[in-house]
């Protein structure tokens, strides 16, 4: 029966296509307030589809961007899978570094010449949860069913936090009880390397805003004698790393867990051309911390990095302006063990004890999440070995991701279940970035992927 | 006749108003490119008055903004008077915080309770100008013509560094040659304290661009093994103050003539209330170098303040992002004896010193002007003292201020000729910031001080 599946995929992939740029359309941009209609018209697009194919669905209102979901009829005997994906997506800006609008979705060749899908969302995450609706679409055409208790939950949150999945999944614990969770959500390791993720970074992300005068000042009658928030605000953030590349904050390293020798040996023998990777990114080198490979790095070393600066004037030429507040976006990414409110609050300490008297400081909070550690020799990770097999024609590989999803997290501690983490895209697809893209072939290879999981699933043993 | 003169002023209040009204009306914004007609349609407006009031006036062009030149019939045995102004302002950013639109002006009460004029541009400099086009139109209509000889100098980049003003007042020396410079582009000390201003910081203006990767990054993916060009920005701007607010740079306080004890003892004896100058701006303290006091600190102490911070994300919400770009515009106030190419070299050098080889680092330079001290036992000086107190019925007290005034130091240099800085605005007026002002009150007798000004002058020593 997978095999006829597979077929109708395969016939049907100028459909496929034609829906997700239909998707890809709709503004989803979940941190911008002028887009939440949008976000609730992809919610609506998304139901109507699963609504087709002969799930039952339901739009939940959550007091922020809605969630979906979706469950097909339910069989006692049979394993049961909870599919997580995101709707919502993040803002476009820059907008001008965009090659085509990034809501206009459209096809062409990557800078490899390999033909991709160039929009906003079409790896993170519209495109991987699209090749779930296919092949969903696939088994219930050709076979009726499929051959897996299937409840779905898409949220709107993701790109600012999950805030309101929290609540949602705590309140119906009982009613998304699964034997598995599944997440197409992250990156092969390279093309043609598919891979099962068993680890991911948390996230604590913070907004700090600096205010000395009411007013702006003209710098040249009262510089020198007033405070200027712009200056102490990079002060400020300059004191959080050291001259090595470690974060300053105290406690910050306390219950980082360090890497053994056997995850670092198994991550030295991934095929890694560190000269090629800063290349693609248009670095002559690499810049992190002291002592860590660029991987180890990226999936297994906590982060504070600045995302957004913002202070006095911006515009064309100059302004001799001394400004009354001065911003900045920064997060925090953390590894497994890390106690996200602990680092939030260490982190503010330090900042508040740098300011200074006459000075006021404030704090937004944008969302906080631990990092994930899932068993790598789980049963579900074999059958999903052998679904990526047959849907990519490659073997999967073992690896951890630099990245933050925190339902992850949410599901272990809610429904007591490990996620697989499956992922479609491809590291250079740019995600969170002016001209993202999603590769064609992986997408179609993912939909096939998807169609072998929810088979291989079926064998999965329940839970007691 | 100057009673004749001063009573004509007294009569037409109004009508001086409505002028100055249809003067701060045009967003003569030099910095922006969007209004350069608007500059022109300034320079016309002036241009056309002063035709009206009987002088010969020109309108030069300059690659930018352009200069309005106007003289009287010079007779030989008169003293010959320049008078500068700009007719150029500050971009009106941010445009929040207005309470009524920058370029509408209205009347209504300051917070103390003094009708004022409320418009960028109304202290800093175009009510400044106008007063003086009044006092010439007196003089004209009630006397027949002016008791000097006047050359008026109107440019419209005072505010983006004065540009092209240097190549102009080179190559029209001998066409522009007087017996004193006359400026109205600074304040008094304090209401019934009006003031010559004897000495005036410097500035260089400089613009850093610091790029890392060559498209923005996903903080999760990459953070960690990759520059943050933000994170890297703030380093090297904080590194440019010690903690006793000195600025670091190499040689940056070699050429700096510490004060005289006369001169602070001088200083100490203004009815300076530092309690209440930050209260007005809403500090409960000052914040600067250590050993000197806030007059000190703003009027013969050099600084280096941020004026604008950019990168990354700044719109609402969160975005997980490393910018590939972070810029910052700061500027230094210099102090008399500083040299603007030397201190714009060393911080310059000081900054890509601290470039990591993998980032690329990048200036603009958006002006540079020495700091300025005039003698103040002159003649010029007694005769501006006599006028102002006809002006205003206060004494004047000497001061220096804390701006810039580029064109003082191209008049000494190519002229040969110091400049009297007779300023009508009040500290309180909020140039370069939201809701600037001028007094009216301190318009009308800035009227009156300009109409006295020319009388007095007319008895200064020409030069041989």
């Amino acid at each position: 029966m997978l095999d006829q599946v597979l077929q109708h995929i395969d016939r049907q992939r100028e459909t496929a296509v034609e829906g997700l740029k239909q998707l890809l359309a709709i503004e989803s941009i979940s941190a911008q307030p002028d887009h939440t209609d949008d976000c609730r018209r992809c919610a609506g697009f998304l139901g109507k589809n699963l609504e087709q194919l002969g799930l039952s669905v339901q739009i939940h209102e959550t007091g922020g961007h809605p969630i979906i979901t979706a469950r097909n009829q339910h069989q006692k005997d049979r394993p049961t899978v909870l599919l997580y994906g995101h709707y919502d997506v993040q803002p476009a800006q820059p907008l001008e570094q965009w090659t085509t609008p990034p809501f206009q979705p459209v096809i062409r060749n990557d800078a490899n010449g390999f033909p991709s899908i160039f929009a906003r969302g079409a790896s993170d995450d519209k495109g991987p949860i699209w090749a779930h609706v296919q092949a969903i679409a696939a088994w219930q055409k050709q076979a009726g069913q499929l051959p897996v208790n299937l409840i779905v939950l898409f949220e709107g949150e993701e790109e600012i936090g999950s805030k309101n999945l929290e609540n949602f999944i705590h309140s119906h614990r009982q009613w998304l009880q699964a034997d598995v969770a599944l997440i197409s959500d992250t990156a092969q390791f390279a093309r043609n390397l598919p891979a099962i993720v068993y680890g991911l970074r948390g996230l604590v992300y913070l907004e700090v805003f600096l205010t000395g005068a009411s007013h702006d000042l003209h710098s040249g009658l009262f510089g020198g004698a007033v405070p200027n928030p712009a200056n102490v605000l990079c002060q400020m953030l300059a004191s959080l790393h050291d001259e090595n590349g470690r974060v300053t904050v105290a406690g910050f390293y306390d219950d980082v867990v360090e890497l053994s020798a056997q995850e670092r040996a198994l991550w030295g023998r991934l095929p890694v051309d560190e000269a090629r990777f800063f290349q693609e990114i248009g670095l002559a080198a690499g810049y992190g911390e002291a002592g860590f490979t660029s991987v180890e790095q990226r999936w297994a070393r906590p982060t504070l990095d600045i995302n957004g600066l913002t202070a006095g004037y911006q515009g064309a030429g100059a302004k001799t302006v001394i400004a009354s507040v001065a911003s900045a976006k920064f997060s925090c990414r953390l590894v497994p063990n890390q106690d996200p409110e602990k680092i939030e609050r260490s982190v503010k300490q330090h900042l508040m004890n740098l300011c200074p008297p006459m000075m006021k400081i404030e704090f937004a909070s944008h969302g906080a999440s631990p990092g994930i550690l899932v068993p790598h020799d789980s049963q579900a990770v074999k059958l999903a070995s052998q679904a990526i097999e047959i849907g990519f024609g490659h073997q999967a590989v073992l690896m951890r991701e630099g990245g933050s999803i925190p339902v992850v997290g949410l599901i272990q501690q809610e429904l007591g279940i490990d996620t697989l983490l499956v992922g479609f895209g491809l590291p250079d697809d740019r995600i969170h970035s002016p001209n993202e893209k999603l590769d064609l072939g992986s997408f179609y290879n993912g939909i096939r992927t998807a169609a072998a999981l929810y088979e291989r699933l079926s064998h999965l043993n329940k839970r007691k």
